[in-house]
């Protein structure tokens, strides 16, 4: 095909496939970088060609926004999807990205497994105010990879929609359950009644590799970055542990720590 | 003492004490975010005040800059220190964070240890082209709390001094030893031959809670956060091992799966 000819064709089948982005939509997808309008409308945005597709796999696509200047690799997909074009410069009205990436997808809210009626399974991982969106959504990605099938959150917690969380967790958001009980310490006496072993990492615990009698159901808690768990759900807690520090570092990152613990707890 | 009267006494305090910032010397400290001036001026910068603080320990400071607006908590300390007032514009402009912290410190590099020949001690890990400054000091402040005494980069790493590994270091940096290999290749070689074993860290390696063999002397090797260890560390290693992927999760985040690699090793 003669180029000249091929790019008329391609540029004619775009503005079949594509329609432009309405001042009111551009709105809308810059909202969503907020919880509050999150919540509201029950919908988040993700952004980059790989985090969206693989978002796609779990959640419902609303729009999928694409920069003008993002070049269109697979035009029969894009046929089948909700797509809008966008010019970079609303592109970055909407991103929450320094370096925007062309592709932003809109998705329906959905939260896999038993919400608010508590997780099944052996492996329950709960997370006491973790704040910081990229631990959390790395939290995420290594309790999946080490074969944990749902996650509670305290209130305090960081937002499990929020667009820099869903990067971290690398897709794992929907292989996961997720509950959201409004009072922690409640919610792990429950489990505690039903058999769980409830293991509190805290750096005033005991040796972690000393532990004993946990139970082949367990809930590992995973604290606040700078506070760490919360005395109510220590009070709760079966085990009460904290991992060795052998140099002079006060801390671990709490996704390492977490990382360290669930993989130990599955070895 | 009048609360008037203390006000005045503070002020005229201060301004003994402290300098004002001079323009040169804001685009010095500006320029240090870049690794070009941190290496051609042998200086780099960390931001807020515990961070500097816990530098300080470590490493030569050269200056401390201080907001105008920051408050003062500890004049006896600023009396010793080379401390320089910026109005919160100039502060904004040397800092390389979102939001400024209002404390900049200037240092001189310095690195721990045996540089550029070797790292002693029998737990030693190496890094092959981890990029992201988060992770590589992430990766330190783990190593220094599992007890590895030093760190190899690869050419490819990221700056050792740049801000934001400073950050997520903690204060581990002046811990450990570090070394600058030319090759990482041919530094493991020595390392082999002087009978340590040489862990690479893969996903087509072999069961990681599966390893046989591996010395009492032993290097870690990490790589980099999309392509992994290099083929040549690869034909290096004695050992390549893989952590177990259970759920849908194709990998671990590099920090997380080094953490977890050191704290088993040394447990």
């Amino acid at each position: 095909m003669h180029i000249c000819k091929f790019f008329t064709t391609f540029v004619a089948d775009l503005r079949i496939i594509m329609e432009k982005i309405t001042k009111s939509q551009v709105k809308l997808v810059k909202s969503l970088q907020l919880k509050k309008f999150r919540d509201e409308l029950g919908l988040f945005v993700a952004e980059g060609d790989k985090c969206v597709s693989e978002l796609e796999k779990g959640f419902e696509l609303v729009y999928r926004v694409q920069s003008t200047e993002y070049r269109v690799q697979n035009t029969e997909y894009r046929k089948q999807t909700n797509s809008l074009l966008a010019s970079p410069k609303e592109i970055e009205q909407m991103s929450g990205l320094k370096t925007p990436q062309g592709v932003i997808g809109v998705f329906k809210k959905r939260v896999n497994g038993l919400v608010d009626e508590g997780i099944s399974g052996d492996l329950v991982l709960a997370l006491d105010g973790v704040q910081d969106p990229g631990n959390l959504g790395t939290i995420i990605r290594t309790a999946d990879a080490a074969g944990f099938t749902g996650v509670l959150f305290s209130p305090e917690c960081a937002d499990l929609f929020s667009p820099k969380v869903l990067r971290a967790t690398m897709g794992s958001i929907f292989r996961l359950g997720f509950s959201f009980p409004s009072s922690l310490p409640e919610a792990l006496e429950q489990y505690k009644k039903d058999g769980y072993s409830v293991l509190s990492s805290q750096l005033d615990g005991s040796p972690f590799y000393e532990r004993q009698d946990v139970a082949s159901s367990f809930i590992l808690v995973i604290g606040n970055e700078g506070n760490g768990v919360s005395d109510a759900v220590k009070a709760v807690a079966t085990h009460r542990l904290c991992l060795p520090m052998r140099g002079g570092a006060e801390s671990l990152n709490a996704a390492v720590a977490a990382g360290i613990m669930m993989y130990d707890l599955t070895r």
